[in-house]
């Protein structure tokens, strides 16, 4: 007997149809001899719904009534998918996230889940049921409802898992795995069987929308074995786990990232401590940086320039003009850029990687605006009109292809 | 400085438009210097919405499940409802009937409220908080969460006014106040400027559906200070409360009840046990009784006439087939009828007021089914064809216009 960890996302449970498909996979696991959690996401549109009706009323709502608010979206899809199981004659038990013992940080709409008091989840677990949890969400220290922000679902599950000592957290998404690449860009991406924990997170913060990074950390952390898998087409997926042997494959996949834009801050004395300001300022803003380039002095003159998320693009213009010698001529942005990624772990150790690279875009005429690579991975910032062919052409180049 | 508590049924949060309107009689309250705690229905159609959602997974989805889904409505509603006073710049917070202490039995779907821990709604009155708590929910003793059934939000807030011992207790809803009877049936129908909690019993229990009559029992019981009025016209309305002196005004109303059918048995045996072995098989059933007739026995035979709601018909006469002595034969039943009744507390120390009733339907040519008296009403079942009628005749015999 396993204990297993399953977490269905919103479009997974949008309506009677698929909440019956969902149910068909719970149940299953279930009758296999397996104890079952099962993490719920809301339904299908539910919170753009809510945010909606809260601008309605308030266009700058406090976090903490967010919170209550969005929460109902999952209570909604638990208790909705319960009763599912139900009429297909299994024990189950659907629990919010203060029901289920998640304790979060008291930061409303980004809670981090601190502990998980797993009393009532052992207790029916033991008492043989199916065991709905609320995702996104927990309570803090005062007894409010908070929840989790981004990708909020996958930390329940893969939390509950650690919690619980799952042998197996499964997460089911509309895609059969991790890829290659996107597939809607390139036609021979291909489903990997495996990848490890560290690939993965540069595959998540790289835009592979599968699978949010909080979830791959915490999984890493805790050793959980995750599966990335269809609620649709049900054949295995890709499973994320420690890999102990160097791939022969190098590079593992490619992506894509249309939400990032540059800024440039040009023509600055090249003297110690502008780079220091320069991203102090932004981190008091709470603003992530991402690549980072600075030019070489000349004439007593740099220009340093790096990525941010386009969302962030104005704060961080209007934070650099309190810095001191920074004014607005200065800085230049672009938000039509994309930054594609070649990630695998073997590729430290293997030079040429880079260059095999660097010669797929320059075939196809594609110019490179900025670098950046790490151990695992290497991107590029390109124009993004450009984006899809570099991605085509880049997964040709190292016969990524099924 | 006074603790008034105000409750907002469904139709008055349907919508940002209402929301806007109630929270503005909420800050007018609390800028007048009192302290005030909001109860608050789900918006609208939510609760139908949800129902119909269950119902395309589950017929008979469990009543466990079925209170989780339904409670998400009041949390959805107290969330907007305090962004809408955040619009507004009061300072407000909104907590679930768990969060607001509200512990109740065990009996998912139809809960008593058994007490509230006051503790936390104390503590945000202190911090000079509006406090928005969701109405017809709490949390049982196994810290699940259940909804009190039907009316369920009124009890909610006569409860947290008895709690806090408010001095005030308003229930807001879409007429202006507690009528002599319904104005859409009687154009003479006059408002009543206060009522006894007992006239109110009468009434609540005879269909005029302004106030459920849990929560007007409970109000007697705590001797708490009820206001019926509109979220609309914002004029005062109907108080409920200890009346000390007997009203001149004998008869206080005339109600019209739709939701009754009559259940005959006729010809059984005229002899000890029959009548007990009848009701106690309806009490087993959980079905309640109202109107009860019984004929004087003649040539060793009797008949038995008594009244259900609706909804309990079929399921009675089931049940009665099972009843030693009783077949199919000996059961005839009638759903084309309705109970009118007037109701008054000086009533029974005053000789021709059913009389003056009897009268006015003689005159209506309207005939009586059957008759049931107690302390303060007086009801009789007709066809529903005449209903209103009568309501009509008796409100004008007994010069009840405005």
């Amino acid at each position: 007997m396993s204990l297993i960890v399953q977490k269905f996302g919103g479009s997974s449970v949008k309506d009677a149809e698929r909440l019956k498909n969902v149910a068909d996979i719970i149940t299953k696991t279930y009758a296999a001899g397996n104890q079952v959690v099962v993490v719920v996401s809301a339904q299908g549109d539910t919170t753009d719904d809510f945010i909606e009706k809260a601008r309605e009323v308030n266009l700058k709502p406090s976090r903490r009534e967010m919170d209550v608010l969005l929460s109902a979206g999952e209570q909604i899809s638990m208790a909705l998918l319960a009763m599912t199981i139900e009429s297909l004659g299994y024990p189950v038990v659907s629990l919010t996230g203060w029901q289920a013992g998640i304790q979060t940080s008291s930061h409303y709409s980004a809670a981090k889940i601190h502990r998980i008091n797993t009393e009532r989840l052992s207790m029916e677990l033991d008492k043989k049921n199916i065991v709905i949890v609320a995702g996104f969400q927990g309570i803090n220290k005062y007894d409010d409802i908070t929840t989790l922000g981004r990708g909020g679902s996958d930390t329940t599950a893969v939390a509950l898992a650690a919690a619980l000592h799952a042998d197996l957290c499964q997460i089911y998404t509309d895609v059969n795995g991790v890829y290659t690449t996107d597939p809607r860009i390139c036609k021979g991406a291909k489903k990997l069987d495996d990848i490890s924990y560290d690939e993965m997170l540069e595959l998540a913060s790289l835009g592979a929308n599968v699978l949010h990074n909080r979830s791959v950390e915490l999984a890493k952390k805790y050793n959980i074995k995750l599966e990335v898998l269809s609620s649709l087409t049900r054949e295995p997926g890709t499973m994320v786990k420690e890999v102990e042997k160097v791939e022969k494959l190098l590079v593992r996949g490619v992506t894509k990232d249309n939400d990032v834009a540059r800024i440039s801050i040009v023509d600055i004395p090249d003297e110690p401590g502008n780079a220091f300001r320069i991203f102090a300022t932004l981190a008091q803003h709470e603003i992530n940086i991402d690549m980072i380039l600075q030019s070489i002095g000349r004439d007593g003159k740099k220009d340093i320039s790096f990525t941010v998320a386009t969302a962030h693009m104005e704060e961080a213009v209007e934070a650099l003009k309190t810095c001191p010698g920074i004014v607005a001529e200065n800085i230049s942005t672009r938000d039509d850029v994309s930054k594609v990624s070649i990630v695998g772990a073997g590729m430290v150790s293997h030079a040429g990687v880079a260059s095999t690279m660097f010669e797929a875009l320059y075939n196809s005429g594609i110019n490179i605006h900025m670098i950046c690579t790490s151990e695992i991975k290497v991107s590029v910032l390109i124009d993004r009109d450009k984006a899809n062919l570099a991605v085509s052409a880049i997964h040709d180049q190292f016969r990524l292809e099924g």
